[in-house]
């Protein structure tokens, strides 16, 4: 396990959480005394993140969000004071582009950023994930089988050889791309029988399992089918 | 044909020229008199467009270039450029999330960067794609066989049904997902015979077809498999 996963698991065993909370800032859903606020967006981040550090192993901040509300200067501001207080970090982009391009995603992410881990679409295969793998001491979470509706117009596509596609992701993720231990999956939690099947087949590997809330994945289950 | 693609089309048949020009500019790798300038990037990019533009039926600056040099300002003062010139602005960036979290995406790529059209992954599937899809008079270009080594991890495995997963992309393309005739696809031009199979599918959808020049397509022979 390498420094970014390590880091995450012994914060997880250390507060006995596995809670990742997400920063999806939508200033037309802010509580409204922020709009009055200079930078309404990093204030109210700042908020979340006192009010639920005690609780989480990890924070998501979602990049689009603050791209959209032309912040991404909070979202730089938001990822190092969640860093200067030892909380780790994924930045949750859906980044991936061919090889030479990567390199400068990779290079976004994780130095402009300065994001412990990212996340990463698999689509364009192996060469446009290895800028981001390279960095060692990182996370590259991939997407495998994600919680939306959609999800199911190519990850489930049932494959000649058996199985479909987002098993095919687990087991590229687990043969061919772990080389550095720095990959884990983004599994929906509202599919719990997928969710068994990604973790029969990639073992201890970090899940990233969004869906809980909002979505309707019952926490039990998600436990029960996702336990390493 | 929506307003996006009618544009290109129509300045396709008046300049009589299908080119693409791409702006990926790498400070390491731009010419040393531009170090010196104010926003050597900004002023490369211009001095690229006043070079090419005659010839350009679009262009294609790339996301990751200009994020990586914490050059997005530069990118804005680009796309302005070249809208204000008349010249269609592909913002090459894959995007996708899911649909709530692509609405801002779409937000990011269609009113920040007010790009004429953006490539998105379409990993995720129909509702990562439809708040861009509702910007109806924009272009949407998914991406289906790309033409990086690595495309061939996901996107050609056999399907069960028969195909593979990039004919089932150029599938739902056509048939889903291009209600608003504003979806195009991103096919790489190095694999002719995968570029003719997407033709066939598609008919007359707009294709963007990098791979020409440094990764070795043969241009004649992709105008042959190409052509709608």
């Amino acid at each position: 396990m390498n420094d970014f996963f390590g880091a995450v698991k012994e914060r997880q065993e250390r507060i006995k959480s596995l809670l990742c909370v997400g920063l999806d800032p939508d200033l037309d859903k802010i509580p409204r005394a922020y709009q009055k606020k200079d930078r309404p967006i990093l204030q109210f981040c700042l908020d979340v993140i006192d009010a639920t550090k005690d609780f989480a192993s990890c924070f998501k901040p979602q990049f689009a969000h603050f791209a959209a509300a032309s912040a991404t200067d909070d979202l730089q501001q938001v990822v190092s004071i969640l860093r200067s207080e030892g909380l780790p970090v994924i930045l949750d982009a859906k980044r991936g582009d061919v090889g030479s391009t990567s390199e400068f995603y990779a290079h976004e992410a994780f130095d402009i950023y300065d994001a412990g881990a990212v996340t990463v679409n698999p689509y364009m295969g192996g060469d446009s994930l290895v800028p981001f793998l390279e960095y060692k001491d990182r996370g590259v979470i991939l997407l495998c089988r994600t919680s939306n509706p959609g999800g199911t117009d190519i990850q489930n596509l049932e494959l000649s050889s058996g199985g479909q596609v987002f098993e095919r992701v687990a087991v590229l993720a687990r043969d061919e791309w772990n080389t550095n231990k720095n990959v884990g999956l983004v599994v929906g939690a509202t599919r719990p029988e997928e969710l068994r099947r990604v973790r029969e087949i990639v073992g201890d590997m970090y899940l990233l399992l969004p869906g809980v809330g909002a979505q309707g994945a019952d926490v039990r289950e998600v436990m029960r089918a996702g336990s390493g």
